[in-house]
């Protein structure tokens, strides 16, 4: 096999076998296909497209190309969750606990990688002690004792997705549907879970702006996971603002406390609520998904939640009084409130913005090396569709450094589009996509 | 400027300005644009297209990485022939010293390359003594003063183009018209001639199979000429099989010799004469086509194309004896007829099999490092629309290995489609191609 007849046969829109397939990632990823004939590949798939068959085939060829965990001496159907990624999204922070406390393994691998703000990773090192670095076996031990537990990403995890990431990166070669799905599957399929769920993000803070982008990826990741023998479901959820309120790290992990409490805010709340309710049906624990979610909605108001969060803190070493003590975690020194530049309601909030101020206080990771500041964040006050009066706070701003101050409310001013009218709101969730087809939510 | 950037625009099918393409083709060559940056662009190149002034602007890029040869002192208009290759074809040797013979200036710069044959140099060293290393200075003295001279060709001609041929060669983003019209135009325009004829051969023995494909080429071609200020002609001629008899290195040029003194296979008299014919227009010395093949005609008669072709070579450091006597020029030890095997007509040869049995025999390159035995080659006897009588000859081989005369033996034979009933010979030349457009020939 040659990989120049490969690549000619994605130049003339063939459909390439499983077996080609496997030589492209593997020789790619061992070293004996070069970066300039993948790179030629990976763009005559952006314009000639692969088929899901060949999709599958690519991702299972990737999640095969390194270590894929180990998870059958877990008891029970093992869940978890993806999101695609949005500014202020916490939702790993307040279903994991939840879906814990009602028995289900909770596996979760998780990378530090680049954005807005940290990972669920970095979130979590707001608590004093709190260390993912544990070894497989306390790791396994873990979930099998209190059904929750997180483990930084090892290194071979689907290296085949992790080189030709980096080269996508650099040849125009990101946006295709293909190459997106299988990117993200094939981590979630060597990350060993029995149930996958998915958070499509669309919007002005997302990858996919167009919802039909969105359900286009949607159907393409459960496509593949159902052809991976994984239950797979993917929500399309709204990110033409952020969720929740805060955004930041350990602001974010403050408003997760509170939702475990019963006082966050709404749409995080439902957010949650429902990518946990599949994550219990897939795990076979409820029969609809009326029940899941009300059984979820019991581990808030009986705290078995809030307590799993506590006893799951506790186990990799971190301090679970800051658990029911929210309070203690530290913020940043400077307190800032954006005020509205005039009267009117909230129509549109450009979310990537919101993120870059984030972004700019210190929140997030530029290159992989950038220190985050845990302790600095934004907290917004006004909503789509809020009315707002002049002067008022738009958005609080924690930072410890006051030309990064001066920079993110430059910011969060320009993000801010209001009108004279009033606006309506967005839906938090949009449709769920699963094997059997689309359904509006 | 970004190369990310622009591979995105080609990617999403936007036109580039010729700034950007400069910075492509001078980032890639001086290597601050890597090979995988490179191969994306030009995969989206093959598939989403240049348009006519991109390729423009791509080729003069190209021409302009290297040296421009500068042929300012060089006195009349500078006529260029270029062919895209074919099996027999020695056109060059033919009408070079018709062309010189009338005072038009041919200033050759040629290559060695790959292929089933030597190149034009290559032929021409079968003059013992005969070289292309001659200086610049002696190079145009010698133009000037006997019209004709040729050079080899400079290794800072267009490396732009060599360095992405390269790669072009390893990423199968070869079949794509602006990209093979700006690589044989960047070198064309970088010799420095004023009129460029160009030879675009179509058929089983040519790059482009199909007539449809030479004409788009032809007319790229000629676009791109014209928009650099050269007088641009294109032929589109038969390559369904080789052009006159010999195919090979001195027995190619002992036709050569054989059509200068009247006496050549017909098809190779009358491409030379329509070639020549457009050159001989361009430098402006005759006012119809007809005009010109009537004085082209005259050399022969007059024997004054063969003098001027023993001047060359004498000039070079060859022995000019050969050219009178080409009976000297050196042939292989054995000679070996290839019988038909059975009755009919010629229906078809497949002409890049001929050439594979010129290459067996070495008369060709297969690496740049290959050493070439001039003395092989082969002499066709039947040709398109031929009868044939089972065992009579088909072929003549001349080798000077028993072992490559079987194999190149076997590759003849499997070469001609013998078909009961008559058939039809194909013309020799197919259309005009000139910057106001396509005429039939």
């Amino acid at each position: 096999m040659q990989m120049y007849d490969l690549i000619n046969k994605k130049k003339n829109k063939e459909v390439l076998t499983k077996e080609e397939i496997e030589f492209i990632v593997n020789g790619y990823t061992k070293g004996s296909i070069p970066d300039y004939q993948m790179s030629a590949f990976l763009m005559a798939v952006c314009l000639n497209k692969m088929n899901h068959e060949e999709t599958a085939h690519f991702t299972m060829a990737m999640a095969n190309s390194g270590d894929i965990l180990d998870l059958s001496k877990v008891h029970g159907v093992k869940v978890d969750k993806h999101s695609t990624g949005g500014v202020g999204d916490k939702t790993s922070l307040v279903l994991s606990p939840m879906v814990a406390a009602l028995g289900i393994p909770v596996a979760k691998m998780s990378g530090r990688g680049l954005g807005h703000t940290g990972g669920t990773v970095d979130k979590l090192e707001s608590f004093p002690g709190f260390s993912t670095e544990i070894s497989s076996e306390q790791f396994i031990e873990n979930i099998n004792k209190i059904k929750l537990a997180i483990v930084g990403q090892t290194a071979n995890l689907a290296p085949a997705d992790k080189k030709i990431y980096a080269l996508r990166d650099v040849t125009a070669t990101v946006d295709n549907i293909s190459l997106i799905a299988s990117s993200i599957m094939s981590k979630k399929i060597a990350s060993g879970s029995d149930v996958i769920v998915l958070d499509v993000k669309t919007g002005s803070g997302a990858f996919m702006k167009k919802y039909e982008d969105a359900l286009a990826l949607a159907k393409e990741m459960v496509e593949i996971g159902t052809r991976a023998g994984k239950t797979t479901y993917a929500l399309i959820t709204d990110m033409n603002q952020p969720l929740g309120r805060a955004i930041g790290n350990a602001i974010e992990v403050k408003e997760a406390i509170e939702t475990l409490s019963g006082n966050g805010p709404k749409d995080l709340l439902e957010v949650s609520l429902t990518l946990a309710s599949y994550m219990v049906l897939g795990a076979g624990k409820a029969k609809t998904f009326e029940e899941a979610k009300k059984i979820l909605q019991g581990t808030i108001e009986s705290k078995s939640a809030l307590d799993k969060m506590a006893e799951f803190i506790r186990a990799q070493g971190g301090d679970s009084e800051f658990v029911y003590n929210p309070e203690l975690l530290k913020t940043a020194s400077i307190c800032y409130d954006v005020k509205a530049p005039c009267d009117g309601y909230v129509k549109e909030i450009l979310t990537d913005e919101i993120g870059m101020a984030s972004l700019v206080l210190g929140g997030g990771r530029v290159t992989k090396d950038s220190k985050i500041d845990l302790s600095v964040g934004i907290i917004i006050h006004k909503k789509l569709g809020d009315k707002v009066t002049k002067n008022e706070p738009l958005a609080t701003l924690y930072a410890n450094d006051d030309d990064k101050r001066k920079e993110a409310k430059k910011r969060i001013i320009g993000a801010y589009v209001i009108s004279k009218e009033e606006v309506e709101r967005p839906p938090y969730i949009y449709s769920i996509v699963t094997k059997d087809g689309v359904k509006r939510a």
